[in-house]
């Protein structure tokens, strides 16, 4: 049997720390902030008791449904700082009713009408990695079932002409790509959540992937959306382009679970990378680097990676200086030899500073497929991949450190990053009595770069959530003050609302809230994510 | 003073053809129809006996309206053959009983609020240039006054370093160049109706225009939209990309005037072309071209312009000898020389059988600013522009002819061209007794292309608008069935509903009446538009 999903730590029960591993990670952290440090048990689902169910299913959907309580507490949080602390204490006052695993769009229709017949909460559940509380239930009296649309697993129809496949909703990145993989094909989309993120969960929370300029997050590479909503099924046609009234999957996209259940999507896909090119930039200054990610983007040229790193982040991750800016950009090609591509970038981005050697631009000219999916690029996308396995060993142990991003206009960088940094810092002094802050872009627009911010800092046991919110709080009263946006690519869920509240139009919320009502009439879906009912 | 914009004709009345001019046109359709046919005289406005104004407006607002019989036929259709072929006959059944100049936003939200009290309906209007019954009031009995944007016409701030520029609603594609021309800049958004369309419509309309590969539409240049709606203002952030929430400009591209009315936008501008690289391929086969296409846009070249005529457009607009299609394929860059890009786009397209001599790519090196803009490239879009112009010749004078465009994924092509060429000559020949239908992609995405149509057929004068309509509808038709949407870039208004009808989902209807009564509750914003009340 498969090993389970751990209920508190990123990963499957088998990459939980061994209690040997949280020691030494005390100990580190003993040394870092100067007083003892011991690592606690991990907690046990057997320890844990949860509020009796308040719903028994139907016996149609019986067999659907499960109240093991490994499952009920697994799916009751995401994967947020303020997640795994709450159940690694195993806090789980408000957890959900049930968990029900569909194995086809009609099980889906039938939860969520019966849903709406004996007034349940329905929350989406795909691999259920949101760090803004997207897949926590609401407080209050009524029974939460959790869908979880893992079932849904199955690439159903790849058309090689249009480059484009037919997907289910519910399959986690791993094995969507192994099913593209045989036919040469990828979805190239790698969030940082890529192991245990859905793709359906993708669409609705427009998240942000692998390309770092041009098409960036999911949106662009939808082509068409079939959700189920509490009316019933809502689906679009297979377009390359419209201009037929308001896109209605960029109504789907970042819906977060209000309108419906995405069960299946046609997404544009893209033949597998044989040619690629990358050079890493070493900046004296950040607005340095900042300058040459601009003028690169600006020209057009589309680089698949344009990743600025600040002196600290380029210290930390590259093991540069610590005084130097890092900028990586990377371009790559199933059909064309991407040389002359980078040295349009090297030679626009030497203009502001960048330093490379002729020497150490890299360029796999196609003739070996494995060039360049190794080396450095694969080593970082791997540590990439596995950096919320580090939040598991910290846990516990006091320590507050988290992530935030943004966006925002060229014309408002870089007093909107010096803004950023003092508030943090302040924060950070004034809550944990000092701290880090780090900064990289995830993204860069013509327009504008989408900023990615790192804090850490000493805690106390047992507070680290109020600590913990109070610097988020500053984080984000900053970003919205400075004009960025609450969120880039990690989506708004519970967490980030009241920000989202200041955000968006006025009167867009009364659009969508009225568009939920007519698709929801029951308030089924996520009551209280980005709209209250 | 300034010529006033013609009541029938595109364009100014001084572009309205001489009764000398018209009878030319009727001896060449003499000639090609095999009867005898003579230009009717042109009609004048004080001939015609429109509908006395059914209401009149407040005094607060007496000073921004008008009910000039001029304004008022002027502002009841666009300019779409049916349009036109009214116009013409002087038939205005169903005037719009006011026109409205506001000369800002306060006036904006005065009619509406006016509107909304006195029961009468609110028509946006930017340059009238809608070819789909967009600007044309509802039957009925309410009164309707149609809200002429053309005084909100200035670039209001430029942000040089994020590329955007803050731009008035109303202000018509050439005034809108000539505004950013000093600063080095340009929108480059270039329909054929560029010279009477307005930043507002784009929006509204998601209107497609320069670009034919990536992005296209104006969509993806909007930064943020402001947009007066009768519940007040709604307002988005300027931002280079969000994940917060469905994207409420999203909501408001496509929307055709029912939710509100754009006063201002913050649009991605670009600097000016200085580097061009341009390839006109010919080839044997209409399938050749597209499969050259096709793999051009997929390896992600993006260029400028890729558009495809099949062999009857290659005759006629390109002197070819009307055996052959040709791909036309430009590059063109602020910053970068595009030769490697263009040989890398011929060598594609080379392997799926295009014939061009290398001497043949021209090549613009940047050195001189002037060269590209002018020649072949000029040429080209001067008659793009001045292509609508044409219709004023020929109305009145029996002749059958239009456009019309879709999107369709690869894997349905070329039988869905099959497809609708049958079903549309079927109909010519039915109808007309013959006629020539022609095809070129106007835009082309890895997934599809967006062929866009054009047929002609002799009718008969006085039976203009039901013949049209049936082969209207045998076009619309197939192209539903056949997969496409019933507008890639001329949008929906009143002449597409009933496709529309049938190609969004319902429960997206269902979601955009909700969100239009919850932002104009009294249903003052061009009802029946998109959806019904």
């Amino acid at each position: 049997m498969a090993a389970r999903r751990s209920f508190w730590a990123w990963g499957l029960e088998t990459d939980e720390p061994s209690r040997e591993e949280r020691e030494q990670a005390a100990a580190r952290l003993s040394k870092r902030y100067g007083r003892e440090i011991h690592a606690p048990a991990a907690p046990r689902i057997e320890d844990i008791a949860l509020r009796a169910p308040r719903v028994i299913p139907p016996a149609a959907l019986a067999s659907l449904c499960t109240t093991d309580a490994h499952e009920r507490a697994s799916h009751s949080y995401g994967k947020s700082y303020r997640d795994t602390v709450r159940a690694f204490r195993g806090e789980f006052p408000n957890p959900v009713d049930l968990v029900a695993y569909p194995t086809d769009e009609a099980g889906v229709l039938g939860l969520l009408e019966w849903c709406g017949g004996a007034n349940v909460v329905a929350v989406p559940y795909g691999g259920g990695s949101s760090v803004v509380g997207g897949v926590e239930p609401p407080h209050g009296d009524r029974p939460a079932v959790s869908i979880d649309m893992a079932k849904l697993d199955r690439v159903l129809e790849i058309d090689e002409l249009s480059r484009a496949a037919r997907i289910q909703g519910g399959v986690l990145g791993p094995a969507l790509e192994d099913q593209l993989r045989p036919h040469g094909y990828t979805l190239r989309h790698f969030p940082q959540s890529f192991e245990y993120s859905s793709l359906g969960g993708w669409i609705v929370t427009r998240s942000g992937g692998h390309y770092a300029t041009n098409h960036t997050h999911i949106d662009d590479f939808v082509e068409s959306v079939r959700m189920v909503t509490p009316r019933g099924v809502w689906e679009s046609r297979r377009l390359p382009g419209s201009g037929a009234g308001p896109s209605p999957d960029r109504l789907a996209l970042g819906s977060e679970g209000i309108l419906g259940i995405v069960t299946e999507a046609w997404m544009r896909i893209q033949a597998r990378p044989r040619f690629r090119a990358s050079a890493g930039m070493t900046f004296d200054s950040w607005e340095g680097g900042a300058e040459a990610a601009r003028r690169v983007v600006q020209a057009k040229l589309w680089p698949a990676n344009c990743r600025l790193l600040d002196p600290v982040e380029a210290g930390a991750a590259a093991g540069l200086k610590g005084d130097e800016a890092l900028l990586i950009i990377a371009f790559e090609s199933a059909e064309i030899p991407q040389d002359a591509f980078i040295r349009e970038a090297v030679r626009i981005a030497r203009e502001s500073g960048g330093r490379i050697d002729d020497g150490a631009i890299l360029i796999a000219d196609g003739s070996d497929e494995a060039v360049g999916r190794q080396g450095a690029v694969g080593a970082w996308r791997n540590s990439f991949v596995r950096a919320p396995y580090q939040r598991n060993l910290n846990v516990g142990l006091g320590a507050i450190g988290d992530t935030f991003e943004t966006s925002i206009t060229w014309d408002r960088w870089p007093e909107f990053d010096t803004h950023i940094r003092e508030s943090v810092l302040a924060a950070l002094q004034r809550v944990c009595g000092g701290g880090t802050l780090s900064c990289r872009f995830t993204h860069v627009y013509p327009d504008g770069p989408a900023p990615y911010y790192t804090f850490n800092g000493p805690g106390r046991v047992g507070g680290e959530l109020e600590m913990w919110q109070e610097i988020k709080n500053a984080a984000s009263d900053a970003v919205i003050a400075g004009g960025g946006t609450i969120t880039h690519h990690h989506a708004v869920g519970r967490d980030h609302r009241p920000w989202y509240d200041k955000q968006r139009p006025d009167l867009f919320a009364d659009a969508l809230r009225a568009a939920k009502k007519a698709v929801d009439p029951n308030g089924v879906l996520n009551p209280g994510v980005l709209i209250d009912p």
